[in-house]
C-alpha cells in the first residue's frame, strides 16, 4: 500500500459588487432571466479550495498550507477583493458574472500556479455566493 | 473539450416535529432502538440540494436558482414546514421519520420536478436535523 | 478600585416541539394571532446564560464553569431536551409556549440554584428559537 | 410586580454595492481615509432588529413576530435588497454608506412604523457588514 | 432495484494543544517548513465522522447513530479532548501532528470499530482544524 | 440634539495553547477546582472589541475600522497567537489563564492604545474560548 491520499481545504474570503447582465442580450431579457440580480448588488464571498495528494512523510503535509494561501490571495483574491467584478477583474472581462462563471474563471486562475507541487492538484473550487447558495467546480476533467 | 460541468447548490430551511416510532414495534422495542429520539420533539431542518449539469454559455448558468428554489419550496419546504413530520405530510405516510427516510422521500418528490431541465439533473440531497448530524442521499443510481 | 466585574455566558441546546395555542381562544383566533406557528412543529433551541460577578483572584473565576453548565443542564436542559414542551415540562404546564413565555420560565427555575454563588448573580437569559429569531430577558428587576 | 420586560430580536439578511466616498473630498483624501473600501464592492448584510417591551400575558409575546418582520421587510429591506446603497436608496440619498450612516438612517425608517404597538418600542438596531464587523445603534436617547 | 445506500454524518468537538515539530530536523528546518506553527498553540478542532450504508427498512436508519457517537467519543474524543496531541495520545506517538497525520490516525483507531456493522462502512473522516482549514480522509482503498 | 453615539465591534481570531493551573495550589486542589482544563489544551479564540463613540459627520464613521484592527493585532493578537498563553505572553505572565483574566488583561492592553481617538472610547471586550463559552468585560468603570 503506497503512501494515502488525503484532502486539504482552505477558504478565503472577499467582498465584490456584482450584477449579471448579458450585453447581448435586451434589458427586457436580461431583467427575466436574471430578475433582482440584474440590479447592481454585491456579495460577501468564500471561496474554498481542495487539494489532493500523498501524505509526505516526513513534513506530514500534502501540501504547505501556507503555500496553497498565498497562491490563492495573489491569484485569486487580490484581484477581486473590494472590487466590481464586472468591471475591475481582468480575467472575467466579457462574461457574465454568475457564481459559475466565476468559479470556472478561478480554476483557470488558480490551477497553473499549483502544478509546481508535484505530489498534489487541485481538486476542488467552491464558491459561496451566500449563506445559502454555492457553486462546485471539479476541473474540466474530473477524476480520482 | 465540451461545457464544463459544475454543481449548483441551494439550502432552505424548515421546523418540524416528529418521534422516531415504528408502530409494528413494542414501546419497549421502539425505546430500546431510538431512544429519547422516541419522544415528541422538533428540529430546525436544513435541506441542501445540489444539481449537476453544464453551463449554458449564454446565461452562464448550469440552472436558473429561482426555478431551483420555487420547486424546492412547492415541493420539499410547504408541505413540511411547520408541519408534524408524522401527521401530516402525504409523502411521509407510514414511514419513520428517521433523516434518512425522510432525505429519500426528498429525492423522490423533487427528482421528476426537475426533469424539464435538460442540461442539468439531481445530483445529492442533504438534510440537516441539527449542527452535529445530517444525511446525505445520492440517488437510487448515483453515477458521475 | 475592587475586583472586576465580568460576564460569563455558556450555551446549551435542545430540541423540542411545541404549538402555539391558547386554550381560552377559539381556533379561529389562535389561527389569526399565531399564524402557521399554531401548528404543530418544533426547533432546535440554543439558550445561553450569562452570570455577572466579581473576579475570585485565586481562581481567577467569576463563577466556575462546570457548576454553570451543571445547573443549566438539571434545571433547563434535562426537563426540554426531547420533549413537548406543551406537555412534558412542569413549569410550562398552562403556559403558551412562546419564546418570551419559556425564556422568563427559565430564569424561575434556575435563578435560585444559582444563588449559592455568593460573588456573581444570574444576569441574562437568551434563548434561540432559530437563527433568525431570539429573546433576551434580564429578570424582574434588571440593573447593573 | 408588573409583567415582565423580554427583548425579541429578530434577522434579516440582504445583499447590496457600495463604495465609501465623501462627494466634498478629494480623490486622494477619500483613499486615504476609506482604503480599499473607496472601490466599488458589496457585502451580504444582517439586519437584527430589537424590541423591548411587556409581555402580553393572553398571547405571551411582547409583540408578533410576524409584525415585526412586515415591518422590518417593508421599511428596511425592500428598498436596500440587491440594489447599490448609494444610487438606488432613497433614505440613504447624500449619506456617505458606512455601516454607521446606514445603522442611524434604518432606526429612522423603522421607528416610526413600530409607534402603534404600544406595549414595547424599538431598543436597538444591528446591522453586519461582515462576519467580522457590526455597528450597533440604541437610538437617538437609549435608556432602560 | 435493492435499498437505497444512504450517508450518515455525526460531529464531536475536542479542544487540544499541538506544536508542528519534525524531531529529526533542525530547529532552523522546522521553523522554515512550519513557520508558527512550530510553535506550541492550540485549536478547539471538529471531527466529521461520514458512514455509507444500505437503509434498513425496519428501523429506517443505516447506521444508529447512538452507536455511531459511543465509537467516536470512546475511539477518537476521550484520548484527544483536552490534552497535548504531541505528548498525551498513545496512538499518535512519534508523529508529527498535522491535521493530515491526525485524520489518518482517526481513521485507523475508528474503522475497527465500526466492522460489526455489517450494512455500512467508514466512508469519510473531515477533521477541521480551524473555521478555514480542514482535511479529509477516505480512507486506504476509497470507492463507492 | 447632538451627534448620535453609535457602537463599531471587529472581530479577530487567534490559536493559542493553555492549562489552568495555580501555581500556589496542590496538584490535587488544581484538578479538582479545574478539571479537565487543568492539562495542556488549546483553543481557537475569538476576540470582539466594541468602540462607542459620536459619529463623525464628515467621514460618518465613529472610528476608522483599520485603525481598530491595527490597534487590536499589535496589542491584542500578535503577543498570542499561535503561542502558549502560559509562558510565551509577557501581559500573562504570573496570571491563571482564564477566559477572565484574560480579558482583563486585553483590557488593560488595549485601552491606552485607543484614547487617542477622542470621539470615542473602548466599551467591551467580548472573548470567546469555544463557540458555547465566553466572557464579556466592560472596563473597571461600565457607565453609558
Amino acid at each position: 500500500m503506497g503512501a494515502p491520499f488525503v484532502e486539504i481545504t482552505h477558504s478565503e474570503e472577499f467582498s465584490a459588487s456584482h450584477r449579471l447582465h448579458n450585453a447581448r442580450w435586451t434589458a427586457a431579457k436580461n431583467r427575466r432571466i436574471y430578475g433582482i440580480c440584474n440590479n447592481l448588488h454585491g456579495h460577501n464571498y468564500a471561496v474554498q479550495v481542495t487539494v489532493r495528494g500523498t501524505l509526505d512523510s516526513s513534513s506530514g503535509m500534502v501540501m504547505n498550507l501556507t503555500d496553497l494561501m498565498t497562491a490563492m490571495r495573489a491569484r485569486l483574491i487580490d484581484p477581486v477583493d473590494h472590487k466590481s467584478l464586472d468591471r475591475d477583474v481582468p480575467f472575467l472581462r466579457g462574461k457574465v458574472t454568475t457564481a459559475e462563471n466565476v468559479v470556472v474563471a478561478f480554476w483557470t486562475e488558480l490551477e497553473p500556479a499549483l502544478r509546481k507541487f508535484k505530489t498534489c492538484r487541485l481538486h476542488r473550487i467552491r464558491l459561496y455566493e451566500s449563506r445559502n447558495n454555492f457553486v462546485d467546480y471539479l476541473g474540466p476533467d474530473p477524476s480520482i
